[in-house]
Protein backbone atom coordinates (compact mmCIF):
# COMPACT_ATOMS: atom_id res chain seq x y z
CA UNK A 1 0.00 0.00 0.00
CA UNK A 2 2.53 2.28 0.69
CA UNK A 3 3.20 3.37 -3.17
CA UNK A 4 -0.94 3.58 -3.61
CA UNK A 5 -2.30 6.95 -3.90
CA UNK A 6 -5.45 7.74 -4.20
CA UNK A 7 -5.97 7.13 -7.43
CA UNK A 8 -4.31 3.94 -7.86
CA UNK A 9 -5.11 1.92 -4.15
CA UNK A 10 -7.80 -0.95 -5.12
CA UNK A 11 -11.18 -0.69 -3.56
CA UNK A 12 -10.95 -3.17 -0.99
CA UNK A 13 -13.71 -4.81 1.43
CA UNK A 14 -13.63 -6.67 4.86
CA UNK A 15 -17.03 -8.65 6.13
CA UNK A 16 -18.70 -8.35 9.24
CA UNK A 17 -21.81 -8.99 10.72
CA UNK A 18 -23.13 -9.79 7.34
CA UNK A 19 -22.27 -6.82 5.61
CA UNK A 20 -19.67 -6.61 2.69
CA UNK A 21 -18.04 -2.77 3.56
CA UNK A 22 -15.85 -0.99 0.79
CA UNK A 23 -12.85 0.61 1.65
CA UNK A 24 -9.18 2.06 0.47
CA UNK A 25 -6.63 2.33 2.15
CA UNK A 26 -2.90 3.95 1.56
CA UNK A 27 -0.13 5.81 2.83
CA UNK A 28 2.63 4.28 5.19
CA UNK A 29 1.59 0.87 6.79
CA UNK A 30 2.76 2.10 9.93
CA UNK A 31 0.97 4.56 12.39
CA UNK A 32 -2.52 5.57 13.63
CA UNK A 33 -4.97 5.23 10.70
CA UNK A 34 -6.80 7.83 9.93
CA UNK A 35 -10.48 7.00 8.76
CA UNK A 36 -12.49 9.27 6.21
CA UNK A 37 -16.36 9.33 7.08
CA UNK A 38 -17.75 11.11 3.95
CA UNK A 39 -20.58 13.54 3.38
CA UNK A 40 -24.67 12.49 2.29
CA UNK A 41 -24.39 9.88 -0.60
CA UNK A 42 -21.00 9.84 -1.48
CA UNK A 43 -18.87 7.39 -2.00
CA UNK A 44 -15.26 6.62 -1.99
CA UNK A 45 -14.51 8.94 -4.73
CA UNK A 46 -16.09 12.13 -3.22
CA UNK A 47 -12.85 13.04 -1.37
CA UNK A 48 -10.09 15.19 -2.78
CA UNK A 49 -6.95 13.61 -3.88
CA UNK A 50 -4.87 16.45 -2.52
CA UNK A 51 -6.22 16.13 0.87
CA UNK A 52 -6.39 12.52 1.05
CA UNK A 53 -3.11 12.39 -0.39
CA UNK A 54 -1.81 15.45 1.55
CA UNK A 55 -2.61 13.34 4.59
CA UNK A 56 -1.61 10.02 3.26
CA UNK A 57 1.82 11.64 3.32
CA UNK A 58 2.17 11.03 7.32
CA UNK A 59 -0.16 8.57 8.46
CA UNK A 60 -2.62 5.79 6.77
CA UNK A 61 -5.35 6.42 4.85
CA UNK A 62 -8.69 4.61 5.35
CA UNK A 63 -11.61 5.83 3.36
CA UNK A 64 -15.12 4.31 3.95
CA UNK A 65 -18.68 3.60 2.62
CA UNK A 66 -21.13 2.80 5.09
CA UNK A 67 -23.16 0.17 5.40
CA UNK A 68 -25.59 0.54 2.03
CA UNK A 69 -23.66 2.86 0.77
CA UNK A 70 -22.24 3.22 -2.82
CA UNK A 71 -20.35 -0.03 -3.13
CA UNK A 72 -20.68 -1.19 0.34
CA UNK A 73 -23.32 -4.20 0.51
CA UNK A 74 -26.21 -4.47 4.13
CA UNK A 75 -28.85 -1.87 4.65
CA UNK A 76 -28.52 1.71 5.00
CA UNK A 77 -28.67 2.87 8.56
CA UNK A 78 -31.25 5.43 9.46
CA UNK A 79 -30.19 6.61 12.10
CA UNK A 80 -26.34 8.42 13.18
CA UNK A 81 -26.08 6.35 15.93
CA UNK A 82 -26.80 2.82 13.86
CA UNK A 83 -24.22 4.28 11.29
CA UNK A 84 -21.44 5.20 14.25
CA UNK A 85 -21.69 1.04 14.89
CA UNK A 86 -20.87 0.40 11.44
CA UNK A 87 -17.92 2.29 11.57
CA UNK A 88 -17.03 0.28 14.79
CA UNK A 89 -17.68 -3.02 13.22
CA UNK A 90 -15.31 -1.83 9.79
CA UNK A 91 -12.57 -1.03 12.28
CA UNK A 92 -12.86 -3.82 14.71
CA UNK A 93 -13.07 -6.15 11.28
CA UNK A 94 -9.72 -4.34 10.17
CA UNK A 95 -8.07 -5.12 12.69
CA UNK A 96 -6.47 -2.20 13.76
CA UNK A 97 -7.33 -2.67 17.64
CA UNK A 98 -4.50 -4.96 17.12
CA UNK A 99 -1.85 -3.51 14.79
CA UNK A 100 0.05 -2.35 17.46
CA UNK A 101 0.44 -4.72 20.60
CA UNK A 102 2.52 -2.03 22.68
CA UNK A 103 -0.67 0.70 21.75
CA UNK A 104 -3.10 -1.85 22.63
CA UNK A 105 -1.47 -2.98 26.29
CA UNK A 106 -1.22 1.14 26.74
CA UNK A 107 -5.11 1.59 25.98
CA UNK A 108 -4.21 4.04 23.55
CA UNK A 109 -6.92 3.81 20.86
CA UNK A 110 -7.06 2.62 17.50
CA UNK A 111 -7.60 5.00 14.34
CA UNK A 112 -8.23 8.99 13.89
CA UNK A 113 -11.09 10.16 12.61
CA UNK A 114 -12.16 12.69 10.16
CA UNK A 115 -16.28 13.02 9.75
CA UNK A 116 -17.46 15.46 6.65
CA UNK A 117 -20.81 16.35 7.14
CA UNK A 118 -23.48 13.59 8.26
CA UNK A 119 -19.69 12.10 8.37
CA UNK A 120 -19.01 14.78 11.12
CA UNK A 121 -22.52 14.01 13.07
CA UNK A 122 -21.12 9.70 12.75
CA UNK A 123 -17.56 10.68 14.02
CA UNK A 124 -19.50 12.81 17.43
CA UNK A 125 -21.58 9.59 17.72
CA UNK A 126 -18.52 6.63 17.35
CA UNK A 127 -16.27 8.54 19.51
CA UNK A 128 -19.41 9.17 22.47
CA UNK A 129 -20.11 5.52 21.99
CA UNK A 130 -16.81 3.68 21.49
CA UNK A 131 -14.05 6.33 23.09
CA UNK A 132 -11.85 3.36 23.38
CA UNK A 133 -11.79 3.03 19.35
CA UNK A 134 -10.61 6.77 18.88
CA UNK A 135 -7.34 8.91 19.84
CA UNK A 136 -8.12 12.00 17.97
CA UNK A 137 -11.68 13.42 15.87
CA UNK A 138 -11.36 15.81 13.06
CA UNK A 139 -15.17 17.44 12.39
CA UNK A 140 -15.72 19.05 9.33
CA UNK A 141 -18.43 21.50 7.91
CA UNK A 142 -20.71 19.61 10.50
CA UNK A 143 -22.97 20.37 13.93
CA UNK A 144 -23.67 18.78 17.48
CA UNK A 145 -26.84 17.23 17.73
CA UNK A 146 -30.36 19.69 17.71
CA UNK A 147 -28.10 22.10 16.08
CA UNK A 148 -28.74 25.77 14.10
CA UNK A 149 -30.04 25.01 10.74
CA UNK A 150 -29.73 25.98 7.54
CA UNK A 151 -32.56 27.72 5.95
CA UNK A 152 -31.81 28.66 2.55
CA UNK A 153 -35.22 26.67 1.14
CA UNK A 154 -33.55 25.27 -2.11
CA UNK A 155 -30.92 22.81 -0.35
CA UNK A 156 -33.09 20.23 -0.11
CA UNK A 157 -34.13 19.84 -3.96
CA UNK A 158 -30.24 20.31 -5.09
CA UNK A 159 -28.81 17.72 -3.04
CA UNK A 160 -31.22 15.15 -3.62
CA UNK A 161 -30.58 16.01 -8.01
CA UNK A 162 -31.04 12.15 -8.72
CA UNK A 163 -27.86 13.15 -11.04
CA UNK A 164 -25.55 15.68 -8.97
CA UNK A 165 -23.90 18.49 -11.34
CA UNK A 166 -20.88 20.50 -11.04
CA UNK A 167 -23.51 23.56 -10.70
CA UNK A 168 -25.47 21.76 -7.96
CA UNK A 169 -21.83 21.28 -6.10
CA UNK A 170 -20.73 24.89 -6.72
CA UNK A 171 -24.19 25.97 -5.19
CA UNK A 172 -23.99 23.72 -2.64
CA UNK A 173 -19.92 23.43 -1.20
CA UNK A 174 -19.00 27.01 -2.20
CA UNK A 175 -19.44 30.10 -2.09
CA UNK A 176 -20.55 33.05 -5.15
CA UNK A 177 -17.07 34.48 -5.29
CA UNK A 178 -15.39 33.88 -7.81
CA UNK A 179 -12.26 32.55 -6.30
CA UNK A 180 -14.64 29.78 -4.51
CA UNK A 181 -16.44 28.93 -7.67
CA UNK A 182 -12.89 28.77 -9.25
CA UNK A 183 -11.53 26.33 -6.75
CA UNK A 184 -14.58 24.28 -6.69
CA UNK A 185 -14.30 23.78 -10.27
CA UNK A 186 -10.89 22.55 -9.76
CA UNK A 187 -11.95 20.64 -6.86
CA UNK A 188 -14.38 18.88 -9.48
CA UNK A 189 -11.75 18.19 -11.93
CA UNK A 190 -8.85 16.50 -9.02
CA UNK A 191 -12.30 14.85 -8.18
CA UNK A 192 -12.84 12.71 -11.20
CA UNK A 193 -9.69 11.59 -12.48
CA UNK A 194 -10.14 8.11 -10.85
CA UNK A 195 -11.50 5.74 -13.82
CA UNK A 196 -12.75 2.95 -11.84
CA UNK A 197 -15.21 4.98 -10.15
CA UNK A 198 -17.26 3.97 -6.75
CA UNK A 199 -20.97 3.58 -7.81
CA UNK A 200 -23.56 5.84 -6.90
CA UNK A 201 -25.48 5.69 -3.59
CA UNK A 202 -28.83 4.19 -3.87
CA UNK A 203 -32.05 5.93 -3.23
CA UNK A 204 -32.56 4.08 -0.66
CA UNK A 205 -29.10 4.68 1.08
CA UNK A 206 -30.33 8.16 0.43
CA UNK A 207 -33.51 8.39 1.96
CA UNK A 208 -31.96 6.32 5.12
CA UNK A 209 -29.28 9.23 5.25
CA UNK A 210 -31.92 11.77 5.16
CA UNK A 211 -33.75 9.85 8.12
CA UNK A 212 -30.36 9.82 10.02
CA UNK A 213 -29.96 13.30 9.62
CA UNK A 214 -33.45 14.08 10.88
CA UNK A 215 -32.93 11.95 13.74
CA UNK A 216 -30.06 14.10 14.35
CA UNK A 217 -31.95 17.20 14.06
CA UNK A 218 -33.44 16.51 17.28
CA UNK A 219 -33.01 17.22 20.90
CA UNK A 220 -31.21 14.64 23.62
CA UNK A 221 -30.95 15.79 26.86
CA UNK A 222 -29.55 19.28 27.54
CA UNK A 223 -28.73 20.69 24.57
CA UNK A 224 -24.99 20.23 23.48
CA UNK A 225 -24.38 18.92 27.04
CA UNK A 226 -23.29 15.03 25.50
CA UNK A 227 -20.24 17.08 23.89
CA UNK A 228 -18.59 17.68 27.11
CA UNK A 229 -18.02 13.78 27.14
CA UNK A 230 -15.66 13.93 24.30
CA UNK A 231 -11.85 14.18 25.99
CA UNK A 232 -9.72 13.25 22.40
CA UNK A 233 -8.07 16.38 21.56
CA UNK A 234 -10.38 17.27 18.16
CA UNK A 235 -10.06 19.83 15.65
CA UNK A 236 -12.93 21.54 13.80
CA UNK A 237 -13.16 22.98 10.52
CA UNK A 238 -15.09 24.84 8.20
CA UNK A 239 -16.04 27.69 5.79
CA UNK A 240 -16.79 31.19 7.67
CA UNK A 241 -20.21 30.61 4.72
CA UNK A 242 -21.45 27.40 4.60
CA UNK A 243 -25.22 26.97 3.91
CA UNK A 244 -25.44 23.26 4.12
CA UNK A 245 -24.31 23.41 7.99
CA UNK A 246 -24.24 26.95 9.73
CA UNK A 247 -20.86 27.77 11.13
CA UNK A 248 -21.88 28.60 14.12
CA UNK A 249 -22.33 25.49 14.98
CA UNK A 250 -18.73 24.78 14.70
CA UNK A 251 -17.77 27.51 17.01
CA UNK A 252 -20.80 25.86 19.42
CA UNK A 253 -18.76 22.54 19.02
CA UNK A 254 -15.58 24.35 20.09
CA UNK A 255 -17.30 25.45 23.01
CA UNK A 256 -18.69 22.28 24.40
CA UNK A 257 -15.86 19.83 23.54
CA UNK A 258 -13.25 20.20 25.92
CA UNK A 259 -9.90 20.17 24.18
CA UNK A 260 -10.80 21.16 20.81
CA UNK A 261 -9.53 23.56 18.46
CA UNK A 262 -11.34 25.36 15.95
CA UNK A 263 -10.10 26.44 12.70
CA UNK A 264 -12.45 28.77 10.13
CA UNK A 265 -11.58 29.53 6.50
CA UNK A 266 -12.04 32.62 4.67
CA UNK A 267 -14.74 32.79 1.90
CA UNK A 268 -15.81 29.33 1.84
CA UNK A 269 -18.88 27.14 2.51
CA UNK A 270 -19.22 23.54 2.89
CA UNK A 271 -15.97 22.38 1.08
CA UNK A 272 -13.70 24.51 2.63
CA UNK A 273 -11.32 21.59 3.03
CA UNK A 274 -11.70 21.69 -0.81
CA UNK A 275 -10.98 24.97 -1.42
CA UNK A 276 -8.17 25.13 0.80
CA UNK A 277 -6.63 22.09 0.31
CA UNK A 278 -3.20 22.80 0.83
CA UNK A 279 -3.53 24.88 4.19
CA UNK A 280 -6.12 22.05 5.36
CA UNK A 281 -3.45 19.41 5.11
CA UNK A 282 -0.83 22.09 6.54
CA UNK A 283 -2.91 22.36 9.64
CA UNK A 284 -4.56 18.62 9.96
CA UNK A 285 -0.92 17.52 10.03
CA UNK A 286 0.01 19.61 12.32
CA UNK A 287 -2.92 19.07 14.80
CA UNK A 288 -2.30 14.76 14.35
CA UNK A 289 0.94 15.38 14.92
CA UNK A 290 1.50 17.44 17.83
CA UNK B 1 19.37 43.26 14.54
CA UNK B 2 20.12 39.95 13.03
CA UNK B 3 21.94 38.63 16.04
CA UNK B 4 19.06 40.47 18.42
CA UNK B 5 16.51 38.74 20.37
CA UNK B 6 13.36 39.65 22.43
CA UNK B 7 16.11 39.46 25.58
CA UNK B 8 18.86 41.36 24.12
CA UNK B 9 17.96 43.80 21.29
CA UNK B 10 18.09 48.06 23.22
CA UNK B 11 14.50 49.59 23.29
CA UNK B 12 15.05 52.21 20.36
CA UNK B 13 13.49 55.59 20.05
CA UNK B 14 11.87 57.29 16.86
CA UNK B 15 10.18 60.78 17.29
CA UNK B 16 7.46 62.32 15.25
CA UNK B 17 5.08 65.57 16.25
CA UNK B 18 6.67 65.74 19.48
CA UNK B 19 6.79 61.72 20.56
CA UNK B 20 9.35 60.12 21.32
CA UNK B 21 8.12 56.38 20.66
CA UNK B 22 10.14 53.74 22.49
CA UNK B 23 10.27 50.16 20.35
CA UNK B 24 12.40 46.93 20.11
CA UNK B 25 13.66 45.21 16.45
CA UNK B 26 14.59 42.07 15.99
CA UNK B 27 14.78 39.47 13.44
CA UNK B 28 16.22 40.18 10.05
CA UNK B 29 16.56 43.22 7.81
CA UNK B 30 14.41 42.25 4.91
CA UNK B 31 11.14 41.30 5.04
CA UNK B 32 7.83 42.82 5.64
CA UNK B 33 7.84 44.00 9.65
CA UNK B 34 5.58 43.00 11.82
CA UNK B 35 4.04 45.26 14.47
CA UNK B 36 3.35 44.49 17.69
CA UNK B 37 0.47 46.32 19.54
CA UNK B 38 -0.19 45.37 22.74
CA UNK B 39 -2.79 44.51 25.81
CA UNK B 40 -4.06 47.36 28.10
CA UNK B 41 -1.49 48.97 30.29
CA UNK B 42 1.43 46.84 28.17
CA UNK B 43 4.85 47.83 27.43
CA UNK B 44 7.72 46.10 25.15
CA UNK B 45 8.38 43.38 28.16
CA UNK B 46 4.64 41.94 28.16
CA UNK B 47 4.85 39.71 24.98
CA UNK B 48 6.13 36.21 25.00
CA UNK B 49 9.97 35.83 23.75
CA UNK B 50 8.82 32.25 22.30
CA UNK B 51 6.17 34.14 20.67
CA UNK B 52 8.41 37.05 19.71
CA UNK B 53 11.86 35.08 18.60
CA UNK B 54 9.57 32.35 16.98
CA UNK B 55 8.00 35.06 14.69
CA UNK B 56 11.37 36.92 14.32
CA UNK B 57 12.68 33.62 12.59
CA UNK B 58 11.14 34.30 9.34
CA UNK B 59 10.42 38.72 9.57
CA UNK B 60 11.76 41.72 11.27
CA UNK B 61 9.71 42.18 14.43
CA UNK B 62 9.40 45.49 15.94
CA UNK B 63 7.09 45.75 19.49
CA UNK B 64 5.77 49.49 20.08
CA UNK B 65 4.67 51.45 23.10
CA UNK B 66 1.67 53.80 21.73
CA UNK B 67 2.33 57.16 23.28
CA UNK B 68 2.33 58.07 26.78
CA UNK B 69 2.51 53.50 27.21
CA UNK B 70 5.16 53.09 29.33
CA UNK B 71 8.46 54.25 27.73
CA UNK B 72 6.79 56.15 25.34
CA UNK B 73 6.52 60.31 25.81
CA UNK B 74 3.29 62.14 24.99
CA UNK B 75 -0.03 62.57 25.89
CA UNK B 76 -1.67 58.77 26.07
CA UNK B 77 -4.82 58.74 23.60
CA UNK B 78 -8.23 58.24 25.10
CA UNK B 79 -9.67 57.06 21.93
CA UNK B 80 -8.66 54.18 19.87
CA UNK B 81 -8.86 56.17 16.43
CA UNK B 82 -6.06 58.24 18.18
CA UNK B 83 -4.13 55.68 19.09
CA UNK B 84 -4.20 54.22 15.53
CA UNK B 85 -2.91 57.58 14.39
CA UNK B 86 0.20 57.57 16.34
CA UNK B 87 0.73 53.91 15.11
CA UNK B 88 0.64 55.46 11.62
CA UNK B 89 3.17 58.10 12.81
CA UNK B 90 5.43 55.67 14.40
CA UNK B 91 5.44 53.59 11.06
CA UNK B 92 6.28 56.81 8.73
CA UNK B 93 8.55 57.83 11.16
CA UNK B 94 10.57 54.99 11.05
CA UNK B 95 11.06 55.57 7.15
CA UNK B 96 9.42 51.89 6.67
CA UNK B 97 7.20 52.84 3.84
CA UNK B 98 10.36 53.44 2.23
CA UNK B 99 12.55 50.23 2.84
CA UNK B 100 11.71 48.15 -0.58
CA UNK B 101 11.17 50.96 -2.96
CA UNK B 102 10.34 48.23 -5.25
CA UNK B 103 7.54 46.99 -2.80
CA UNK B 104 6.17 51.12 -3.13
CA UNK B 105 6.41 51.41 -6.57
CA UNK B 106 4.05 48.39 -6.51
CA UNK B 107 1.45 50.22 -4.41
CA UNK B 108 1.90 47.62 -1.49
CA UNK B 109 1.55 47.82 2.20
CA UNK B 110 4.57 48.86 4.43
CA UNK B 111 4.21 46.47 7.47
CA UNK B 112 1.96 43.79 8.89
CA UNK B 113 0.27 43.85 12.31
CA UNK B 114 -0.66 42.18 15.28
CA UNK B 115 -2.92 43.53 17.73
CA UNK B 116 -4.06 42.02 21.14
CA UNK B 117 -6.85 42.90 23.46
CA UNK B 118 -6.87 46.87 22.90
CA UNK B 119 -4.01 46.62 20.85
CA UNK B 120 -6.42 44.83 18.86
CA UNK B 121 -8.70 47.63 18.56
CA UNK B 122 -6.06 49.67 17.49
CA UNK B 123 -5.31 47.26 14.80
CA UNK B 124 -8.97 47.17 13.56
CA UNK B 125 -8.34 51.35 13.50
CA UNK B 126 -4.76 51.39 11.88
CA UNK B 127 -6.42 49.32 8.66
CA UNK B 128 -9.20 51.05 8.47
CA UNK B 129 -7.84 54.60 8.83
CA UNK B 130 -4.41 53.45 7.17
CA UNK B 131 -4.97 50.82 4.55
CA UNK B 132 -1.89 51.40 2.66
CA UNK B 133 -0.19 50.89 5.69
CA UNK B 134 -0.86 47.54 6.36
CA UNK B 135 -0.46 44.13 4.10
CA UNK B 136 -1.40 41.53 6.57
CA UNK B 137 -3.27 42.00 10.07
CA UNK B 138 -3.27 39.47 12.94
CA UNK B 139 -5.81 39.79 15.54
CA UNK B 140 -5.43 38.16 18.87
CA UNK B 141 -8.05 38.04 21.81
CA UNK B 142 -9.96 41.34 20.45
CA UNK B 143 -13.08 42.47 19.58
CA UNK B 144 -14.69 44.87 17.03
CA UNK B 145 -16.41 48.14 18.02
CA UNK B 146 -19.64 47.73 19.57
CA UNK B 147 -18.95 44.02 20.66
CA UNK B 148 -20.34 41.52 23.01
CA UNK B 149 -18.70 42.12 26.56
CA UNK B 150 -17.13 40.30 29.54
CA UNK B 151 -19.41 39.69 32.25
CA UNK B 152 -17.54 38.60 35.40
CA UNK B 153 -17.94 41.50 37.75
CA UNK B 154 -14.18 41.17 39.50
CA UNK B 155 -12.37 42.10 35.86
CA UNK B 156 -11.61 45.72 36.28
CA UNK B 157 -10.45 46.04 39.48
CA UNK B 158 -7.80 43.33 38.80
CA UNK B 159 -7.33 44.94 35.74
CA UNK B 160 -6.38 47.80 37.17
CA UNK B 161 -4.61 46.71 39.71
CA UNK B 162 -1.62 49.25 40.26
CA UNK B 163 0.69 46.90 40.84
CA UNK B 164 -0.31 43.33 38.86
CA UNK B 165 0.50 40.12 40.36
CA UNK B 166 1.02 36.44 38.97
CA UNK B 167 -2.39 35.62 40.63
CA UNK B 168 -3.90 38.48 38.14
CA UNK B 169 -2.63 37.76 35.33
CA UNK B 170 -3.36 33.64 36.40
CA UNK B 171 -7.33 34.72 36.41
CA UNK B 172 -7.26 37.22 33.92
CA UNK B 173 -5.31 35.79 30.68
CA UNK B 174 -5.84 31.78 31.48
CA UNK B 175 -8.54 28.90 32.63
CA UNK B 176 -8.73 27.75 35.96
CA UNK B 177 -7.57 24.26 34.61
CA UNK B 178 -4.50 23.06 36.05
CA UNK B 179 -2.65 22.87 32.27
CA UNK B 180 -3.67 26.41 31.67
CA UNK B 181 -2.27 27.31 35.04
CA UNK B 182 1.02 25.74 34.12
CA UNK B 183 1.23 27.35 31.25
CA UNK B 184 0.36 30.55 32.68
CA UNK B 185 3.15 30.52 35.19
CA UNK B 186 5.74 29.09 32.96
CA UNK B 187 4.56 32.25 30.34
CA UNK B 188 5.05 34.52 33.54
CA UNK B 189 8.78 33.17 34.26
CA UNK B 190 9.75 33.75 30.65
CA UNK B 191 8.03 37.63 30.33
CA UNK B 192 10.33 38.34 33.17
CA UNK B 193 13.89 37.26 31.84
CA UNK B 194 14.94 40.59 30.76
CA UNK B 195 16.87 43.21 32.76
CA UNK B 196 16.19 46.49 31.68
CA UNK B 197 12.58 46.33 32.30
CA UNK B 198 10.65 48.96 30.36
CA UNK B 199 8.87 51.30 33.06
CA UNK B 200 5.09 50.30 33.93
CA UNK B 201 2.36 52.76 32.55
CA UNK B 202 1.40 55.31 34.58
CA UNK B 203 -2.15 56.11 35.52
CA UNK B 204 -3.31 58.83 33.37
CA UNK B 205 -1.86 56.36 30.20
CA UNK B 206 -4.04 53.12 32.21
CA UNK B 207 -7.16 56.01 32.54
CA UNK B 208 -6.91 57.24 28.89
CA UNK B 209 -6.77 53.47 27.32
CA UNK B 210 -9.58 52.79 29.59
CA UNK B 211 -11.58 55.82 27.93
CA UNK B 212 -9.99 54.42 24.67
CA UNK B 213 -11.73 50.75 25.74
CA UNK B 214 -15.31 52.57 26.83
CA UNK B 215 -15.18 54.58 23.60
CA UNK B 216 -14.73 51.59 21.20
CA UNK B 217 -17.72 49.77 23.04
CA UNK B 218 -19.93 52.37 21.71
CA UNK B 219 -21.71 51.46 18.45
CA UNK B 220 -21.03 53.70 14.93
CA UNK B 221 -23.55 53.22 12.41
CA UNK B 222 -24.83 49.59 11.37
CA UNK B 223 -23.18 47.26 13.65
CA UNK B 224 -20.09 45.14 12.63
CA UNK B 225 -20.43 46.89 8.85
CA UNK B 226 -16.97 48.87 9.20
CA UNK B 227 -15.21 45.57 9.02
CA UNK B 228 -16.81 44.45 5.45
CA UNK B 229 -13.77 47.31 4.78
CA UNK B 230 -10.84 45.61 5.60
CA UNK B 231 -10.02 44.12 2.44
CA UNK B 232 -6.63 42.30 3.32
CA UNK B 233 -6.04 38.80 4.78
CA UNK B 234 -6.82 38.43 8.48
CA UNK B 235 -5.57 35.95 10.94
CA UNK B 236 -8.03 36.19 14.18
CA UNK B 237 -6.97 33.78 17.32
CA UNK B 238 -8.48 33.83 20.39
CA UNK B 239 -9.12 30.82 23.67
CA UNK B 240 -11.89 29.63 23.84
CA UNK B 241 -12.85 30.69 27.05
CA UNK B 242 -11.86 34.68 27.06
CA UNK B 243 -12.86 36.08 30.33
CA UNK B 244 -11.96 39.39 29.22
CA UNK B 245 -13.08 39.18 25.70
CA UNK B 246 -15.44 36.42 25.10
CA UNK B 247 -14.50 34.60 21.54
CA UNK B 248 -17.82 35.04 20.31
CA UNK B 249 -16.52 38.28 19.60
CA UNK B 250 -13.37 36.49 17.23
CA UNK B 251 -16.45 34.74 15.52
CA UNK B 252 -17.86 37.93 14.88
CA UNK B 253 -15.15 39.17 12.93
CA UNK B 254 -14.24 36.22 10.64
CA UNK B 255 -18.02 36.33 9.83
CA UNK B 256 -17.59 40.46 8.86
CA UNK B 257 -14.40 40.94 7.16
CA UNK B 258 -14.09 39.50 4.08
CA UNK B 259 -10.78 37.70 3.95
CA UNK B 260 -10.39 36.29 7.72
CA UNK B 261 -9.20 33.40 9.23
CA UNK B 262 -10.11 32.31 12.38
CA UNK B 263 -8.52 29.99 15.27
CA UNK B 264 -9.43 29.27 18.62
CA UNK B 265 -7.47 26.98 20.78
CA UNK B 266 -8.58 24.12 23.22
CA UNK B 267 -8.72 25.49 27.05
CA UNK B 268 -7.31 28.65 26.82
CA UNK B 269 -8.36 31.94 27.47
CA UNK B 270 -7.49 36.03 26.69
CA UNK B 271 -3.42 34.85 26.76
CA UNK B 272 -4.23 32.14 24.20
CA UNK B 273 -0.55 32.93 22.09
CA UNK B 274 0.79 32.63 25.52
CA UNK B 275 -0.34 29.21 26.36
CA UNK B 276 0.46 28.00 23.27
CA UNK B 277 2.89 29.70 21.92
CA UNK B 278 4.48 27.30 19.13
CA UNK B 279 1.61 26.35 17.86
CA UNK B 280 0.54 30.08 17.48
CA UNK B 281 3.89 30.43 15.74
CA UNK B 282 3.49 27.83 13.20
CA UNK B 283 -0.14 29.15 12.56
CA UNK B 284 0.92 32.63 12.35
CA UNK B 285 3.61 31.79 9.85
CA UNK B 286 1.76 30.03 7.74
CA UNK B 287 -0.47 32.66 7.60
CA UNK B 288 2.01 35.55 7.05
CA UNK B 289 4.04 33.56 4.45
CA UNK B 290 1.27 32.44 2.53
Amino acid sequence: MRNDTHLTTPTRFVEANGVRYAYRRFGPEEGTPLVFLSHFRAGLDHWDPLVTDGLAGGRPVILFNNAGVASSSGEPADTIDASADHVARFVRALGLQAVDVFVRALGLQAVDVLGFSIGGYVAQSVILRYPELVRRLVLVGTAPRNGELANDPRIPAVAANPVPTLEDFLFLFFTPSAASQAAGKAFWQRRHQRKDADPPSSPPAMKAQSAAIAEWREPRGERYSALRAISQPTLVVNGNNDIMVPAINSFTLCQHIPNAQLIIYPDSGHGALFQYPDLFVAHTTIFLDS
